[in-house]
């Protein structure tokens, strides 16, 4: 009945030993965030907590418009206090959302608040906040190691060129490791405007190289995939709509990408055709990299043109796309597999329903080469709550091997956000302790810890061959 | 473990607290349900309970049908009181069923009858219910009246001239507002096959004008708005069986129209360019005139083709449509928000797989003219029961603010379903009372009164603006 | 807290009572397994657990790929103790999968072991199975009548002569009815490379008799139907990806059918009108027979090439197919209910999602001919686990009347699966009871125990015209 405290989200016995001795323990690797290598590097402070709840936070943003709010308080230029009263008084009524839980879990955790956030504390607890924001070891880093985080990975163009994450490689004061990953959206994305500048211009321009043939971009990649490599890249990610398989020979792909560079149309299905050779291509190169593939699917964005225009993407308003075949995702994967060149992926699908077919799915090519090669990932963006993840875990549970399970990711824009893996941990152990309590499985305490370990952090470790010890 | 009593699905100390001191009292506003006016007007009475239960309910006709009864005891001309011993027999096969709860709810409630309905008691529950229904208090009225019920909204052809509704708006003895409801359905269905003869007759009739062009349909359907309007109406409701984007220009449709009224054949992506236009700019009326547009998706109709023969459409024999697209439902709502014309909308897809594509859909297009703008329906017809309706809350909590949720309705062809708001509530209460049990969310009950009471008339009065007191 | 005791998953003392008063004593109904009638009429031995285990089963085979198992010691010819070894290892992981349940389940009824199995008890528990399957009482009759089997039913090819079948039934010594089902699979998949030879060969071959004709075919199958039915078969079973509606008359199917035995192309559109066309032929064929239908969907098999080229099919390898329209199978059913050709029907779809757009489905086709005459299928295969057959239940009793449902059946290759009856019945108690704990049902006791009883045998007893007695 207390609000959120030591024991919250533990409801039996078991819940609580393994999260107090096993899991809170665990050290954090962060395997796909959104936040930029740059601010860690430059180590930026925050002038205010509307500065960092509220700078770049679209679940906070679409709760806002949510509950009424006017534009200018959200995303707009409102008094910094008045926009963050007008959160509190959002959030008072949107109970059940996991950014209740979120938002009290950090006001705890880094600013020692413990009172619910509601309009009647909001101006005591934004003075605290800023008052402890005014501390410098409240900086990006400073956050980022009291965290316990070890680990990070960041979300990067291919034609980046690193350089803040090398910076940040070279300072040994700074002990946790931020690792690029590779995100080659732009050059998949065959029917937007920018396509053509963006391979002739951007990608080409950081390789110092004419792109005018698709075996000069899969060319490119391959050298981007090496220097990623270098700088200790070691998971790639894609942002897709659907996996789809319109298998095409090279050169369908070719005629199909000089279309596009000349500016000519390219049907729907051409698209796919040229996603799917290349996304091939891609995988087969991440497979020999060992890298890990990680595709993200089942989203329509920018749904909102007229606060697109306003404010842009990832502005909160995008939505589930429920156009999302198990048979083409089946098919793409087989057709990896069948030449040796399926990489070890992670599927997250931003639709709950497909729980069950990529439970599924995973176990059809799972091989020796690694325990859990194909995994399901952890509840995504708006599954990212207490029934999503309860969802995801019990699925997970039922179709495959939970305890080879890669665990959490925070996906997050925000340095607040490492309290989302104690959710996801309370959650866990919340979850296998209750089966525990009904007598589902053993009460080996020494097993089930080991189980929660793993999740919380081995098994991403040694997936990911990140070669952290404990 | 006892059976219906007065805490029934209250499983906690805060649930009780909530319900009984805060939920119960408040009144009921049933915004959607199916009762005619003319029925209240008349302040029909009930010949029996087999009359007022069996008499147009297809929930019981479809358990009946699935029980094995005979066609001729569920709406045939069999003796009443075997119909309901039928019924009886039906119900207490039925355990884990909405019917079986709501049955007794309105045993208890009504008739004063605390027993479980069985073969074994049948015959004395008919009597006591046959005993009460010969009370002039229990006319339509009456049981309306004693509901506790303030406003209720019938549903409404266009061509309707609403004179039940003035009848009743003008009988001062009558303290409960009986409004109109806006459902232009025929007028969308351009693929039936009395299309024609519903614009050229019915409709034109209604406003004494031939209805040739489709500049013509619009302009007719916009004069009755405004006669709906005048006549207090608030919202308007529409059956599709998803919600299409198929956009085209008004010439387009208007060839389109013209096709269907000289009889000539219209294909289906017509259909759903005529539907797209027409919808669009029924839309942009309703946003005008400051009503809820409800869009209710997700069915296939009459697919007993044998029984809609013998004994026509509403007979039990509909099932859930599951293509229902997010990206079209996405696409038409930004096309109306892009050029200002979206209304407060509410959604309700009887795909109960829908909740979580709904619940991001609605976030993109919130704004400040009103909290909750684009709302998800209460849990709706086949997903009315308990597990729907928790399931539908949660998924709304997780990805929006519970606190602005409009509620429920009965959608109802009874008079004595005023006791499913009773069954929401509870369970509303119920639902949350679990939450601040497990400590997310604090035990302030003042705050969670005040939820509990907006979702259970506040909000729906305040959105549909009603503007009763309470 | 004790792991899996007398009250494995009974929850509340109603459940338990039921369980253990009612469900328990039950006999057995297995109306769909893959168990090959010849090893029940050789009465086979099994050389060890592992034989017995890791023989045939799927389920086993995809836990340990997905556990880094290397395949020689999942399909291949690694030693046997290593082998089971291995699983053992894998189990161990696989906290929350329902082969931790199954496999414990069978450790305790038939080999006395309460243990839980790890890979430190592996070898205790290799040694003590193969010490009890040294016992003759274990062979493959042995262990049917000691799990209290009455009556099962295998799966058979139109073409097979049932030789073992009628060997079995002639033996007086054993009791149990092993009846044969039809499953023409082979007859209706015509986009299949084998289609034409198996048409002419082993179809042609089994009735002696050439096959040139579409109507040719129906004639055979319907003599098949006929033998199968003196040969005590009383229901047809059916694979699909989907239930297509794509009507066509028998001229197009016989056009349609002649290009196929032609080796001629028969595109996507063709394969399902042609199946739709002699779907419905045997639909009507099974309702003149009195018998059962059963379609099992949404399964897409054999997804890894490189796999089922080693080991072929059902190697563990197959995948929900989440295209399943409803509208189609609504559509199909009504055709055939139209003109009094729909015979009792089972739906099982492997995409859980389908729950409640099933549960609605069959309310539309129910009639007087039979309680529960269109029923949805126990959760099946990925399903079958305490969440899938927990949310079946739940949404079969939310739509329809739990109390006409005809239960459980193994859909399995072991004979060790009989404790998954055990399994359902104490999930389906378990949540009746927790009904009655809530007050959302009377406790009486005596109503309880026959609707669980109804559900453990006598409604399938019924359904099917098995004619047991109790």
């Amino acid at each position: 009945m207390v609000f959120m405290d030591d024991n919250f989200l533990l409801t039996n016995e078991t819940a609580r030993v393994l999260y107090h001795q096993y899991a809170a323990e665990m050290p954090i690797i962060d395997y796909h965030c959104h936040i930029p290598a740059e601010e860690i590097a430059k180590d930026i402070r925050f002038s205010s907590i509307t500065d960092l709840w509220l700078g770049a936070d679209h679940y906070k943003w679409r709760a806002m418009r949510l509950n009424g709010v006017s534009e200018e308080l959200i995303t707009g230029n409102g008094d910094p206090y008045e926009r963050f009263a007008a959160f509190a008084a959002t959030l008072e009524r949107a109970i059940g959302n996991p950014l209740y839980h979120w938002s009290h879990l950090e006001l705890q955790r880094y600013f020692d608040i413990k009172e619910p956030l509601t309009s009647e504390s909001a101006r005591r607890i934004y003075d605290q906040c800023n008052q402890v924001l005014s501390d410098p070891a409240m900086s990006a880093r400073g956050i980022i190691r009291r965290s316990n985080v070890r680990l990070l990975c960041t979300t990067d163009d291919p034609a980046d060129d690193l350089r803040w994450h090398r910076l940040i490689a070279m300072d040994s004061t700074f002990p946790v490791k931020v690792l690029p990953a590779f995100r080659p959206d732009r050059a998949l994305a065959i029917e937007k405007k920018d396509f053509a500048s963006y391979i002739r211009g951007e990608l080409g321009r950081a390789v110092n190289r004419t792109i005018s043939l698709y075996s000069d971009l899969r060319d490119v990649l391959r050298d981007r995939i090496k220097f990623f490599a270098d700088n200790g890249c070691k998971t790639a990610d894609h942002s897709l709509p659907y996996i789809m398989y319109a298998p095409c020979t090279d050169e369908q792909a070719e005629v199909i990408f000089r279309k596009a560079l000349n500016s000519e149309p390219v049907d729907l299905y051409e698209q796919l055709q040229f996603k799917t050779n290349l996304l091939s291509f891609l995988a087969a190169e991440y497979a020999k990299a060992g890298w890990v593939m990680q595709l993200h699917y089942g989203v329509k964005r920018d749904n909102n043109t007229k606060l697109f225009l306003q404010s842009g993407a990832n502005n909160g308003c995008d939505c589930i796309d429920d156009y999302t075949p198990a048979s083409e995702l089946a098919d793409f994967l087989n057709s990896l597999c069948k030449i040796d060149a399926l990489p070890k992926t992670i599927l997250y699908s931003l639709n709950p329903t497909d729980n069950a077919a990529i439970g599924t799915v995973i176990g059809c090519f799972a091989d020796s080469s690694c325990a859990g090669k194909i995994q399901q990932g952890s509840a995504w963006w708006f599954n990212d709550n207490k029934k999503g993840m309860e969802e995801q875990m019990t699925s997970l549970a039922n179709l495959g091997v939970l305890g080879n399970f890669v665990g959490m990711l925070t996906d997050s824009r925000s340095f607040l956000s490492y309290t989302r893996h104690e959710y996801f941990r309370r959650i866990l152990c919340n979850l296998i302790g209750t089966w525990v309590t009904n007598g589902e499985y053993p009460c080996d305490l020494t097993a089930l810890g080991g189980l929660v370990s793993d999740i919380s952090f081995n098994n991403c470790n040694r997936y990911f061959d990140f070669g952290l010890t404990v």
